[in-house]
């Protein structure tokens, strides 16, 4: 048979089984949005447009695999935590790492123009991505408060920052000059006593973060969604009406909640005995 | 300073580092590309719209990358070559793993509408990648061939197929007991006693893929895209006009010729002697 | 400086850290030790000079890293459990793990003429050696258990086989096929009644295998263990005598305890609850 | 069946299958042989005795695994090359690398009391290995020329600073300071001038370490050693006398050349032209 002769090549294909039994979280991280956001006339320090966007992708790669039970997103990176047991493509790193920076990207494009209605894209972003195994459930919790406690603290200093250079009149040299060596409270009493800003009073979700869980009260229902879903996607060529598609898939979408909250804390964790199991 | 007693979650990031020396190559693979072309109405067995998008998207990521030095794409894949001194990302594997299918995603979906003006997309495609290393010359040419190989092969089959389903009239599953263990000088016999099809006729970028390569005349011209590329990117804020660096960057972007020709025989290569030289 | 033109070499030695917070286990098997005990005449279906050298060795291997809290032996193999933080040599795999089977080998060979009096060395035995990461307690626990049903099934094996070979007059060839398909019941019948052997009253160490742990009376010694060892190495040159350190090394060693008992119940964990603490 | 529940946990045992087509060095070192050497009275700088044990063991090593082609050592430490298409252990990482540095350190020890029948082993030395791959033949050289051209500078180091020490009455530290920042001809000018070494008379074996390469008379004859190998293995239980067994397997051995040459020059390997052919 033709081709049969360099089919050995294949053999270089080397395995990269992710070890079993460990939680993994891939991070998706925005490339270049320094400048991305710059062409696309962000509103700074945050973009709510630009951050609902990032959920909405997040969230369309939660309900592609139903093995990621938790994620959390700040400023152009995202995060996402598969359960414990994973069995995804037989815990290939490449396949799982891959198909999933694809689908972010996807959908973060794909959804773009609902977004930015008046802003068309003028080059599409792109993304990265890299994958973490942490055996134990304490890692998983201490991962998530380190990207929470990394939210606050660039929100914090972004805050401040745009501050003094928008209402401040600074420049941007100048305000990071204004800033280096400053404590949180010293920011916190700079915004308030020049510009009268209230950071605890600032939305959430540039303080805290967006966190995406499957719903509490459909836990039972989340178990079906596993039915769902296949069921969904085998009706492909059954007589089922495109709306009740749509329902159904509204509904098993609508299971994923976007919160902003404080995940550091025990209360998060203890309201979701089972997030972590298995 | 917070978040610090979590910053050693960040020691579970292990090295992934790819062995010096070799040279990489990342496949980008369709994901449910039966489904995704039966939804956008994809012509059988062949497409050209969406041939010549893959092809667009690949030369996008040869655009962004100048470490790529070939590239090869049939159906729903395309592979890329990168020179076997390549130190990008420091050849961190995911890193550069997870840009490129970024990347090419990102530009599949961007330029959508200009391949098929008439259909919208109903949801985004996404795609998956694999990064294999090949330490010689040998098993480079062997996994083009190897790939060329399958095109042919695949093609000729699917050629075949269809001509029996729409033009013979088949069920598909008749259609595919009818090529069962028929070898390549029977279904040439088919296709050309009963529907009258040349196969050898038939358009080359179907029958051999698309490669990619920089313009052997501009090859020294090419050692200068490595300058011209951060110009163009320098230039954001100067005064050169939108046109003038549209202009520079469609020169740039034409030094990549698309190709459809014999890669397995010794000629492809002996005519770019430079082209798997570190 | 000579030799810096070829240094770049060093460049191809890729890290291989383990991933941190996961229990290493590695096991140490013996190479074609089916024909090392025929040339050496072991005892069949048990030699119990040989499985007393396999725990010296082990027990060698113990002393040597302190952060080995457990290991299980039996036959020709033995395992060794790393504390799940243990920070030996970065976690580098092969550093670990040539270490450690160098060192087992080394023991095994130097202590041979103290087990086999009689039986000169013929030639020297082999090992090979394997690494495993567990990420929970529970995996660790069903990795001994699995080792330890091991030993039980293959000893009880082993001694139907020799009674059947050597008391019985079988051949071996025989005796496997007298052997297909009994349960354990049938094979303790079997020598029950065959040959007066009441398997269960045979040698714990033949049914159990061997296990190392560091004495409990001793936990807090055993803490002081890392000064002992150094403050030995350093005495090198000083003028403690010989014999004070042969003694102070006695007492550091004998704190390891060598035991045959059920490792599969809860009873050994729960009267051990340090052991798998960090 | 006892033990199935638990027998799991061999799932996570992962493939680590190196990759095909590159050239496997493994390099095996002394544990802190400084200490070794001292105890053992080892001669400095170099002691010959020591140097002919650790050949006997490369050899021992060589002849075990007929796929190393070529091996160089010096002081501590040895490095081994297998041929670039090896299919050892299926190329497993662990199977490979701990075979062989347990074959090294009991081919040590065994063979100690020949080399130092003045001397008991105090204690058993160890060794750990570690491996590399190396994609080409010029990457191959330049490994060995960066250990070749290594022992050059330490030998040469070595002879002058215990020169100053055991012949000029040096304490070591005003030796160290004695050499710091001198070039090679400084070095070979004070053990001229004050010592009346002549550097370029010592033992080569001293100033270019040990090369084993399979004797090039007999490179027909090596290709027979696969069929010799396994025969003489399987004359376990025949009648083959063993003085007969002893010459053929003293012949075998007979085929590997100890050399003390340069290997950095073209001339050894131009001289062997199919030592690197895959």
């Amino acid at each position: 048979m033709a081709g049969t002769k360099y089919a050995y090549v294949k053999s270089f294909e080397l395995p990269d089984t992710l070890l079993p039994g460990t939680f993994i979280v891939a991070r998706v991280d925005g490339h270049s949005f320094h400048r991305f956001t710059e062409v696309h006339n962000f509103a700074k320090p945050n973009d709510e447009r630009g951050l609902r966007l990032m959920d909405h992708a997040a969230r369309d790669v939660m309900d592609e695999w139903k093995d990621i039970v938790l994620c959390f997103g700040e400023s152009d990176e995202y995060s996402f935590l598969f359960r414990r047991k994973t069995e995804l493509y037989n815990r290939r790193q490449a396949k799982i790492l891959t198909s999933l920076v694809s689908k972010f990207t996807a959908s973060y494009i794909f959804h773009w123009s609902e977004y930015f209605p008046e802003t068309p894209l003028n080059y599409p972003p792109t993304f990265d991505a890299r994958l973490i195994l942490y055996p134990s459930v304490q890692e998983v919790r201490d991962y998530f408060s380190w990207r929470q406690a990394d939210t606050h603290i660039n929100n914090l200093y972004n805050t401040a920052f745009w501050a003094l250079v928008e209402q401040g009149g600074q420049t941007t040299k100048k305000a990071h000059e204004s800033l280096r060596g400053t404590n949180s409270s010293q920011k916190n009493e700079t915004l308030f006593s020049r510009f009268g800003i209230n950071y605890s009073k600032l939305s959430e979700r540039f303080r805290k973060g967006s966190i995406l869980v499957r719903a509490i009260s459909s836990e039972k229902d989340a178990s079906n969604s596993a039915t769902i879903v296949p069921a969904l996607e085998s009706e492909g060529n059954s007589e089922t009406s495109p709306q009740r598609k749509m329902d159904k898939l509204a509904a098993l979408k609508s299971a994923i909640e976007t919160l902003h909250v404080d995940i550091i804390r025990d209360e998060f964790w203890t309201d979701r005995p089972t997030l972590l199991v298995d």
